[in-house]
């Protein structure tokens, strides 16, 4: 192997130089070469990279997984409180010159890198694509806004999340910074309340023609457990302990169980070995081949515990990407959101560098060279949604390069990046996830069957008693047949689908009566979910009537609205009972990450080998381009990801520009 | 156990009976009963299944696998002669009574089964979802049609595939019932041919910056190889070698290599055991998994084989899929393709089912019983394109049902199926494809030196010179500029996107000189076809830029099609050079058959697992539904799957009917 030269040093350099003076000259100030037309290669290509190891990843390679995931430093110290220092006082006070800096992407890494390098003085310039708003997969349907949205529920009042909603407290950077900000926050509610904000658990599930409330299936398991045919063994044990028992194990390479039961990490450096471990052993594996050869789980307890701990969509992806999520997302985590929409956090960013954003952008090309101090030229489009498309071209010494790379695949960079760039550009995993949202003019779920009784009777005497005996009409005449309701929302394209999609069974399940919270079924709506609190001077609310992930996703994604939110609204009725539909304004939002024109995707969710194969090329640097966005963390999907990645390469670039 | 009851048969029918009292009685003309509101369990849902196996298949489910593979019976006698014989004579003639039957979807399965039902005298309706054309994912963008397709190229003699466009000969039931229905065919150049249509293998590869003939790769394949870093020892082998190599020992199991070195299935009962022993071994792994563990590949040879061989996008899904197609599409097999284009088989068909088929009704219901003779109601949706959305019912004996469970997911049947077909319906997935077709008014991947030389100098004289020199103006100005092409195709959007992605070398490869075939790329266009005939009296032709599947496919549904050609076009020239753009019209289609509203994927594409826990499932009749399509075959994405679902399907019902 002695004639192969080191990819990521000499050799990347040589290919860079070469490519570069025939592809840039304008930028680079040089002579264009002529290109001969004979050989059939690009000239400056690579023409060999260096052999890799075995996709069995190497020990040092699992040490960086588990070092990203932690944030700590190749001496296992943590990073977060540097990155809270850079947060709260700025980028530490450099000797170096001031650089002029394209931050592409006003996502939240893009807005924290833009604002972070601004106040330490460069003169940035932060390119968004979105003509009217920043936030990325931060996105509030609300009437108004920075982005003057246009009002989305028939209430002006109400918003709704299309994307991030629930913050976990366990997340140290975004915690600070919402109040840093002065951003005000109050509890995201995952398991319903009562009265006096406790957990209930009381929302259903209903799976296999079977309802009941969580807390009555916690408590007794057995009709669900059966109605899925497993194993008598496990007939009594609820499908979070099943899951729990089966993930124990691999916690407990860097978890201990305490003597109240509950798990403490162990100690750093041991913490980060365990991690490493498990990325070792698992690394290569999905969530279905853990589930069947480690936990031993026959195809029914798969589909028990894919159903009620939402497994189900993403049982071929990463298991140590499941792995990740399931240990975030339980009832022990405490989860916040932000009182007016999580777009308030977008929202004070933006205050602090509104003087250097340009909306309507989207990066097309992306030119670079390190040679002569590192130039780097960025070609952009506008939308054209007025029918002309604008072109503009924007130049610097640095770039942070917060796309997607689902949307980088698109983006034509010269000259070629890395091979392990190239390849983890190409081939990062991104997952579809889909909301639909329905807007009610009371919040039903809330209610107990005496507020039930008064409200329907007040549609017309003796309601009530019909929806009980299932003899209301079921042909749509009472779509939002409450008084409460304003006319005018619900088209007759909305009601014809309605009747043509009418629930099949009439029976009536008694009130929800759940604050918070949210119920799980197994028909295409998948989850749903309570707003946690009431928006004030408003007594509706907007219901999350089917959130879901992967195949689930695309299964709602070729409806036009007016049969999307009739059949989400019949899925809702499955779980709680037709008579919701009184209270239905026909206001509905929907949010498909993966049409999203800028987003393609809900968020990287990596394949099985990728976390070891690509994490190390996803986040280096390719000479002056510096890479940040949630997909460069190993928190993808997170606000928290996002910002650890914004402050890593503002430092990296902070630094890059000191050292010039 | 010995509570628990079998799902298919007594339980069942139980399940069924107190569901429809409850649900239908409009239908059934039956009493409703009235449903009490206090039990929080639907009624008539069941509340237990029967225990699975372990997801380790056992060896019948292997071998029901392997014969629905291989098409024989129990007994492992071959189905295709009966098959032929249906197609071409019908239905055997029974002593039954005639039935209405509703047939719902009019692609190939569809339009076979209700052809068949009618001529065996059925009262049959066939309902499709479209408004405007049948076929399924069979469509051609053509001028006229059936469809009275809008002209979709500036020659409105053109056309192109949107779907299915090449037809292996190995697949007996389409190619019968081509030459049966009259239907023309010629050769499907998978391999770009000679002008004797002799195959020379001249179309390019472009990976990692370097262009190459895939005759001089196959040759010598080292600077393609070392440009992804494989080890030594693999510098030499071709990826068509590597892979096969990989893959020769499951082929064992089910063929032996023959004195000539071609490979021969084995007799039948024994090539039946072989296929299921391939299943059992590897029918939960994902073809990651065996490149890795059972072929023990390292990462870079995964990326060249994976790129080469058309795998990367589907190396989480099941090995045994990819396994099937890999032994399929191959340069020894005989392709072909239909003239006027793959349409005109569903034209053929549509002849003969015209008079019972109702387009522009979508099912969105199905409600079903089989007490007192089997009896179906659908409830159906207009598309509504005129703003009112119309609503119809149909009723019937029986139904043969062969909507893609993407879209099944969101249909409400019931009662309750069983459990297995509700998991199915549920979790079958379905792999995204999505095509970017552009047209030229010549066919310049035809040309030699001279042919150039005279086209580019008939633009402006030195334009040859030009653009082999790298100096050809890039900023679009170049567009459609032969006087061949017809004004008026190019927008000035795609003007503006067309300069804002410029190819960035501009190095000019030799003419291709190709007929036919296709060549690869690492950018993501990936795959890109040409056509293998002229359409006569067309100087011109439409090439297939891009073809592309799951993640690959995914990164180009959000685009407008002002931004899509114009990327696509660049993609094409950084393979074939720059010049080709001033013949390019300005016309263009795309398909993404995940976006597709009645399809919601390219086809159904396995994951590791689900042959064996689904197929069975998938296929079984549910009291008076019978299950077509080529999902429900193990040809997933093939006609030939289609036909023989649909086949299988009519005589069914058929006996059903007879039965009754």
């Amino acid at each position: 192997m002695d004639d192969l030269q080191d990819d990521r040093t000499s050799f990347s350099r040589r290919r860079f130089t070469t490519a570069a003076a025939l592809t840039t000259p304008a930028l680079l100030g040089l002579t264009a070469q002529t290109a001969a037309a004979a050989p059939a290669v690009a000239p400056g290509a690579p023409t060999a990279a260096p052999a890799a190891p075995r996709s069995t990843a190497d020990w040092d390679t699992c040490l960086a997984v588990a070092r990203a995931l932690l944030l700590v430093d190749e001496d296992d110290r943590p990073l977060v409180p540097e990155y809270k220092r850079v947060l709260e006082s700025g980028l530490p006070k450099g000797r170096g010159g001031t650089k002029e800096i394209l931050v592409i992407g006003a996502g939240p890494a893009g807005l924290v890198a833009a604002w972070l390098l601004k106040r330490a003085g460069h003169r940035v310039t932060l390119i968004e694509a979105n003509g009217n708003r920043v936030g990325g997969r931060i996105k509030t349907f609300r009437t108004g806004g920075h982005e003057n949205a246009a009002q989305p529920f028939a209430d002006p009042l109400q918003y709704a999340e299309a994307g991030a909603m629930r913050i976990p407290g366990s997340h140290p950077l975004v915690m600070q910074l919402i109040d840093q900000l002065g951003v005000k926050r109050r509890r995201f509610h995952l398991v319903d309340v009562d009265g006096e904000g406790k957990p209930v658990n009381n929302s259903w599930l209903y799976v296999n023609g079977v309802r009941m409330r969580r807390s009555a299936y916690a408590r007794a398991p057995r009709r669900i457990n059966r109605s899925f045919g497993v194993p008598r063994e496990l007939w009594d044990t609820p499908s979070s302990t099943i899951l729990r028992r089966a993930l124990d194990p691999v916690r407990d390479e860097f978890s201990t169980v305490g003597a109240d039961g509950k798990r403490v990490d162990k100690p750093m450096p041991e913490r980060v070995r365990g991690w490493a471990r498990v990325i070792q052993k698992y690394g290569d594996w999905s969530m279905f081949r853990f589930l069947t050869e480690e936990a031993g789980f026959d195809e029914r307890t798969i589909d028990l515990v894919g159903t009620l701990e939402n497994l189900t969509s993403r049982l071929p992806l990463s298991f140590v990407h499941s792995f990740i999520s399931q240990s975030l997302i339980s009832p022990d985590t405490e989860f916040w959101e932000l009182v007016g929409g999580t777009a308030v956090l977008p929202d004070a960013l933006l205050e602090r560098v509104d003087d250097v954003l340009r909306l309507d952008r989207r990066a097309t090309r992306i030119e670079y060279r390190d040679e002569d101090g590192p130039r780097v030229a960025v070609d952009t489009v506008s939308e054209g949604r007025d029918g002309k498309v604008e072109r503009e071209r924007f130049t610097g010494d640095l770039a942070i390069v917060t796309v997607p790379f689902s949307g980088l695949r698109q983006v034509q960079i010269s000259p070629l990046m890395s091979y392990g760039k190239r390849r983890a550009v190409a081939e990062l995993h991104y997952d579809s996830a889909t909301k639909v949202l329905l807007e009610f003019s009371r919040r039903w779920w809330e209610f107990g069957e005496e507020e039930w009784r008064k409200e329907l009777d007040a549609v017309r005497p003796g309601l009530y008693e019909q929806y009980r005996s299932g003899k209301a009409p079921d042909d749509g005449s009472l779509l939002g047949a409450h008084p409460s309701v304003p006319k005018g929302h619900i088209s007759d394209a909305q009601r014809a689908h309605y009747a043509a999609n009418r629930w099949d069974t009439r029976e009536q399940p008694e009130a929800a009566r759940v604050v918070g919270g949210g119920s799980v079924a197994d028909n295409s709506n998948r989850f749903l979910i309570h707003p946690s609190h009431p928006v004030p001077g408003s007594d509706g609310g907007v219901v999350l009537a089917s959130y879901s992930w992967a195949d689930d996703a695309s299964r709602w994604d070729s409806f036009d609205d007016d049969a999307r939110y009739p059949h989400a609204l019949r899925g809702l009725q499955q779980v709680y009972g037709q008579r919701v539909e009184v209270f239905y304004t026909g206001a509905g939002r929907t949010q498909s990450w993966l049409r999203d024109p800028y987003a393609y995707g809900e968020a990287s969710v990596l394949l099985p080998g990728q976390h070891t194969e690509l994490l190390q090329a996803i986040r280096s640097a390719e000479g002056p381009l510096h890479f940040a966005g949630d997909h460069t963390s190993v928190k993808p999907s997170w606000i928290e990801g996002a910002l650890e990645s914004g402050v890593r390469a503002a430092l990296e670039a902070h630094r890059a520009s000191a050292g010039a």
